[in-house]
């Protein structure tokens, strides 16, 4: 199937690269969004109420897809760590628990638009404090909700099991969202 | 803790990278080894047993690493393919279906030497016939057990979920190896 070119609306370079390096002619912009959500929303509800919340703040006649990730421990939403001691504070929390990562995704062009919700478990080693300070020190996790990234030293040596996709707990479900565009385009 | 140089037995590039992107120093030997097993061993015995067949065609005082990877699709070990039309039949095979993804990993220095396996699941999607075509003529996945890569189009949009460690799929369990390595130094 021929796509047609994605306005991604997300800041999140690691949505870009996915994107684009899964062979989709894509233009970015970072939507200035209120990212406050009513109380009422349960953890599931909340990416996808956002990213639909970014994808509406853009006005544009292509097809616009946006995404939220949030991070999920015993019903504690992670978003960014602020600083140093709030990333080791997240860290501490998910050392030797096992957390739900969902993702959120939002597919729009003019009057059609359809969304998605995606969830991955990833399951933390008992992490020591050295460990988690060295990690915050050498991979600067302020942009990622829960502070840390599958892709970096926390994925490479602090996780040692997901169940669900890789590409979601990076910030994307592809999978879901190949399938998704799919059905999108043809109805 | 400070790490000693390693000589990694492989002469896969996916192995080489994700070591070196995990930090640690490496030096690359590629052992030329008969990679023939006994019919005896079950499948979860067989990268074992050519990870060490490999690491111990290696002659040399440093730490030498080692690792075999197959695929196993209920008793069917799917190995490289040979041809478009073998990478067609496997990605046939593996259609719809789980598999198990094993990766057999060798540590050795002098008389010490300590060896594990690690099993992932893999859950592919129905897949149909154009779509594996593709995906064939656009990755090539010739040097690749069971003819795909977890980290190209196959993993973007082909699996929908995996339960264990990704860069075990990838062909190197970097979360286990890093704990045994641990264990390795400190014994």
């Amino acid at each position: 199937m021929e796509y047609p070119p994605i306005l991604l609306a997300s800041g999140s370079p690691r949505r870009r690269f996915l994107l684009k390096d899964a062979g989709f002619e894509v233009q970015f912009i970072t939507p200035n969004i209120d990212e406050r959500y009513p109380d009422s929303l349960s953890s599931n509800e909340i990416p996808l109420y956002l990213a639909k919340k970014k994808n509406l703040a853009v006005t544009s006649e292509k097809l616009i897809v946006s995404a939220d990730t949030i991070v999920c421990l015993e019903n504690e939403i992670l978003n960014k760590p602020s600083d140093d001691n709030e990333a080791f504070e997240m860290l501490s929390k998910l050392s030797g628990k096992t957390h739900s990562v969902f993702t959120g995704v939002y597919i729009r062009q003019s009057e059609k638009h359809v969304g998605f919700v995606e969830e991955s478990k990833v399951f933390f080693k008992k992490l020591n404090s050295d460990f988690i300070k060295a990690y915050i020190e050498k991979c600067n996790p302020y942009d990622k909700a829960g502070a840390y990234g599958i892709q970096d030293m926390m994925g490479y040596f602090g996780i040692y099991r997901i169940e669900g996709c890789y590409y979601n707990v990076m910030g994307f479900p592809l999978s879901k969202f190949y399938d998704k565009l799919n059905d999108f385009l043809q109805v």
